[in-house]
């Protein structure tokens, strides 16, 4: 099915924008523009909202905001010559009815991708599925297009269609591609978890089949608060091989000439890097985006902080990065020396503020108010390493870290105001299991300790108390992340989690920890989605609930 | 256009389940189908969803939560005889394709009523308009119905439906009109705002008048995280007017028989006994409903801890209230000796810990590594008082009621993990100067000073440094309390703000402000929503956000 090269030469732009910049972003889709027309593309393809940012949630119903961006693209229009380029907006509906009093808010925008050509706007193709579930709200914002849309670009046919579009079979890309299509373009915000890259290439190499043409799908990259984009954009032939694949998780341009069996076609990463590719770049532009400088992590010398601070030099500099170590009497000498040694194999800058002289404060001020032991006692102390690194923050402007992974997020065995305190929960979404694969696989990819082999042979414990270990208080961990996989990414009930082997008595336990800390996760900082569901607008569940199971 | 009384007695049975629990909120349509079987009546309505409870969110995505609510019901129908019952549940839909890996989930369940008779499940309908706006988003749960349905009840013919089915004109209500309907009802879950009860009549009395019959509208009542359920139930005659009210915020039975002019009708309460009830109402359920004993506030001597110190002795009564005092040297005596009054006259118990000591030892603890001045030492302070009613919390079991109101939690004037510790926001929709008439108004009421005038009286202070006023950093509460609802509320620009009169710096610098503090929102505790737009599910804004203004 494959033909020789017949003249359109699509350029993917995968580019990073930044949601609400107008201005930068306008600019970054005008340089990605000149590089495409400079290597000779007839079209360049942008992600989704690339223009507004994506998802940019209630901005879009500002519609000030809606048309500072209609402004910027026609600005935008007017500097594309001798190239066509599909840029994401959002474009603001025809007659909203003016919104009453708690009722129906209009949809005040479409989600919608504008064919820049010869310095104006030539046609506008409106996003018709729109994903309203998961993380996904489209249905708030936007007011779904009706249309398939089909533009001669040099001479061919080319049907366009906007992420969600393609992900179910039928209009408006089946109804394209009958009205003549020779490829179909696909504008995609489509948000990362583990493994999605190839799941989507075989999804679409399923439509390409299906339709008989080729399809170029080009996404987003970089992070957004709770979502990594992963890029990973390619071109699937109609006989749906894969004949042109850009890098994951950084800018890129890719030019492709229909009928081209093979352009450039990178690589995807393993596993393991992908998953440590997007927490880094998760850390990196959230760290960026919101102007930054520097970033905090409290060392406690376990493998959850270790791997934080390991992420945070590569995606920061670790000329950046400031790890903390807060020993109690309770810290044992062995982890402290662990932390030290991970901050140095790092060369990160290592402070060291014992939390005694605080802890007996509170005792002094707390007196006979309290009994003064069991969790009120552990959670002071770790509300004191919080109020530390917040005070060092707002001293010096870092930002701080959290470190509990999402095991531990799952059933509640964090501090709120403690080691919960952070602007961004690095491992919300990683799991305990997952955390030690990545600290080994980092460590073998650096070919020495980075992280001290202690830190990993170590039973997990928080110190909070004389002896303490996690599974004092927490089933084993690999028998915990089978529960929370099921209990929380799947859904299934207590009935199902026995049916897979699971005790029933381990399962009765875990689920009423997932359900009490619901309001700790309320309270938790943004963490970095890598899972089909990840705490967050992934999972919305109320506080105040009495089922169990 | 009023009849005689004709036959069919409608009974409205405003109850206050809770979230998830099954076989309470059960138990408790069985009382009351019972009361209203005793009363006389042929039919009983209950509020929306009232089985499972409304919103329990992703609990319907849970195909075992569905299917235990669909065996509750039937053990309902069971007990129904010799009256018919509407009961709201969530309906699971007919065969809901597999979900695909991060795909279109399907909705798994319609919002529906089941109409029980005779010990069986009669007929059900389904909700036709699905609300996805402001705090709802109910296409992520809901299959939509697509058909009107009317009974026969008692001899005469009923429409039924559901909460938005009756919000714009047109069908499932216009068809079930002109099907013969006699009277229409409807079932609700329909959130508290400022004044919205009498909203609801107007509109429910336009559509009387349009469809030429009563509406018989069922509210639910209570509590459920940041939501309210105001009750407010009523019946408008054709001719548009109210002709039975039940009481707002707590549970009630109202019995009226079709073409009574006039059964019994409720006063509503004025505006700021109705805010202060809905308060009252949310602190009272989410301290119950989530199963504390105690409450405990920090009182500071200033107006908004004072406010929320009277709404929680209101709601839990003032032996279960806890008021802790926590001086600083920055403290002044007159606030100090204020805050001792208020808790004196609330008949509430004090603790007093001064801070100092525990501020002395951040201050040795950091050392050279901080500069121990500005913005970082006033959070310290108000990071010790939140650790210590965390503390306070933890060993007793209390719930920390916050007291930031909306202009402070707009600004960001707050410290996070400070004063922002705690289960539960009461004031987080209150406007600063909202709160000044809330503590008139109450003092008014009790017909004394319940709150010193001189709390009322003192120019606003977060007493974090030496003779630190508000006013030092944010514009006077007037004009800034104009500003946000501008913003905030309506969404508004800075332009349209200029154009409304406010001063352009002080537009800037506020905007500026509300922007900045998203991050700290992120991680507040729920707070009670009682205006069009509260922070929470109804405002949902990136952290990482470019766009200003």
């Amino acid at each position: 099915m494959n033909e020789p090269p017949q003249g359109l030469r699509v350029a993917l732009a995968q580019i990073n924008p930044t949601v609400g910049d107008l201005e930068g972003n306008a600019e970054l889709i005008a340089q990605f523009t000149d590089r495409a027309r400079d290597a000779g593309a007839d079209l360049v393809v942008f992600g989704e909202l690339c223009l507004p940012g994506y998802p940019a949630e209630d901005l879009y119903l500002k519609p000030h905001f809606a048309r500072a961006n209609v402004i910027a693209l026609a600005a935008l229009a007017r500097r594309t010559s001798g190239i066509a380029a599909l840029v994401g907006f959002a474009e603001p509906a025809a007659a909203p009815a003016e919104r009453r009093r708690d009722g129906p808010a209009p949809r005040p925008v479409h989600n919608s991708v504008a064919l820049l050509a010869d310095g104006e706007v030539a046609s506008v193709y409106r996003k018709n599925r729109l994903p309203n579930y998961g993380v996904f709200d489209e249905v708030r914002y936007f007011e779904p297009g009706g249309e398939p849309l089909v533009r001669e670009i040099a001479g061919v046919t080319v049907g366009l269609t906007i992420c969600e579009d393609l992900w179910e079979e039928g209009p408006p890309a089946a109804l394209e591609a009958g009205a003549g299509a020779r490829l179909i373009v696909n504008s995609s915000g489509s948000p990362y978890l583990r493994g999605k890259g190839t799941d989507r290439e075989q999804m679409f190499a399923e439509r390409a089949r299906a339709y008989g043409v080729p399809i170029a799908f080009c996404n987003l990259v970089g992070g957004q608060d709770e979502l990594v984009f992963d890029g990973h954009s390619f071109v699937v032939d109609a006989a749906g091989e894969v004949v042109a694949r850009t890098r994951q998780f950084e800018q890129d341009l890719l030019v492709w000439e229909l009928g081209d069996r093979r352009a450039r076609v990178e690589e995807p990463l393993a596993d393991r890097d992908e998953v440590y590719a997007a927490l880094t770049l998760g850390v990196r532009d959230y760290t960026r985006k919101n102007g930054f400088e520097r970033v905090l992590v409290g060392l406690s010398g376990g493998i959850d902080s270790a791997l934080v601070a390991m992420i945070a030099a590569d995606a920061v500099g670790a000329d950046r990065l400031t790890c903390v170590v807060m020993p109690s009497p309770h810290s044992s000498e062995a982890t402290q020396s662990d932390a030290r040694a991970i901050a140095e194999n790092l060369g990160a800058e290592l402070i060291e503020l014992p939390i005694g002289p605080a802890m007996d404060a509170y005792g002094e001020t707390l007196g006979n108010q309290w009994t003064g032991k069991g969790l009120a006692l552990e959670n002071v102390q770790a509300r004191i390493r919080g109020n530390l690194l917040m005070a060092l923050s707002n001293d010096r402007g870092g930002l701080v870290l959290t470190t509990g992974n999402k095991s531990e997020m799952s059933v509640g065995y964090a501090t709120l105001y403690g080691d919960m305190a952070g602007g961004l929960a690095v491992l919300k979404d990683v799991p305990k299991q997952l955390v030690y694969e990545l600290v080994g696989h980092k460590n073998a990819r650096a070919g020495r300790e980075l992280v001290p082999g202690s830190v990993i042979e170590r039973p997990p414990s928080a110190e909070l108390r004389a002896d303490q270990l996690d599974e004092d208080s927490l089933p084993a961990y690999e028998v915990l992340d089978r529960v929370l996989e099921g209990y929380v990414e799947r859904d299934l009930s207590r009935e199902q989690l026995v049916d897979e082997g699971l005790p029933g008595e381990v399962v009765d336990y875990v689920i009423a920890l997932v359900d009490r800390a619901e309001y700790k996760r309320r309270q938790a900082p943004p963490g970095i989605r890598i899972t089909s569901k990840a705490f967050g607008r992934d999972r919305r569940l109320p506080i105040t609930n009495r089922f169990q199971g």
